[in-house]
């Protein structure tokens, strides 16, 4: 099912809040439905949702069993496929672990942010890894964004989406869309 | 604020259900606050939700009136200024003469759907009109999309989204942020 070696991680600890305190966030259902729908039109092998707390794995793990076998599974099959790749793990560091074991190399972790830093790759530059066939971990961050921390870690940042305007509050699931059809879109593959 | 011609509008009624009957759809909170935000981070002039329904029509009105006047309006100043462009219209043919109204000619109408049909234009030819500032209406379906009577009276149909798989099923909010940045990105402006 998965055509190329993306999986995207949309992380829920530690991102930061409003005033850019670390914090964790609540997983919500739609950014569970829409990100997997998204994911799934364009070949990722996996969107892995990372939170450390009990309570929101479970509740992650009791959506998916009901669209995977529950009733929600006969009732709209096209939203149990795009939900099978969906995984919750705790921590990114875990997310890494699994996906090192599977291609035999740690995956290029690359981060996006609303800042131009001295790690930023253009688009086209991740296309051609993408076609390269490198193992990618893209991460999204919740609330206000990934901590300091993470986007310390990272290989490289993706350029800000920009529209035109000074005014830039996209929701994560408009920029992971758009993101991912940057990268995976065919229309764009020779841009 | 505004810094372009497009406007769009997302159709509740006439759209099809699973097996293409024609029906009217519920608004959804999160189609507006999502689209919204996308829409004004894009510099777009309007952003319309079209519904023949009274009640969800004042439905709407309440959720704008508690982010523009309201206890939302302070308690999140960003949303207040997303949601400030967007207006709930009777129909499609309330919103064309109102844009026709404002532009001295009626607005080149483009839907987006699944189909590649006659009238299909791509994302270059449209990223041209932009660019002479002809006047532009997107239609965007919710529920399974747009009926056939709305597809046979627009001028335009975007190309199909394409992920590389054979699975399609996107959100039309994920669908809407796609093609907004495709037709207005600044890092596909040259494309």
């Amino acid at each position: 099912m998965a055509v190329n070696t993306v999986a995207i991680a949309l992380v829920h600890h530690p991102v930061v809040n409003k005033i850019g305190e670390i914090i964790g966030s609540a997983v919500t259902n739609l950014d569970l439905h829409d990100i997997a729908r998204v994911s799934r039109t364009y070949g990722l092998s996996k969107y892995y949702i990372t939170t450390p707390y009990e309570d929101q794995k479970k509740l992650v793990q009791e959506i998916l069993d009901h669209w995977q076998t529950g009733h929600g599974s006969t009732h709209n099959p096209a939203r149990k496929e795009a939900l099978s790749i969906v995984a919750v793990r705790h921590s990114i560091d875990e997310v890494i672990a699994e996906l090192e074991k599977q291609h035999g190399s740690k995956p290029l972790l690359i981060a996006t942010t609303a800042k131009t830093t001295s790690k930023t790759l253009g688009y086209e530059a991740v296309q051609e890894k993408i076609r390269e066939k490198t193992p990618i971990l893209m991460l999204f961050g919740t609330a206000h964004g990934l901590s300091q921390e993470v986007i310390d870690r990272v290989d490289h940042v993706l350029p800000p989406i920009t529209g035109g305007t000074d005014y830039n509050h996209l929701p994560v699931r408009a920029a992971a869309a758009i993101i991912i059809d940057r990268l995976l879109g065919r229309e764009y593959g020779h841009c």
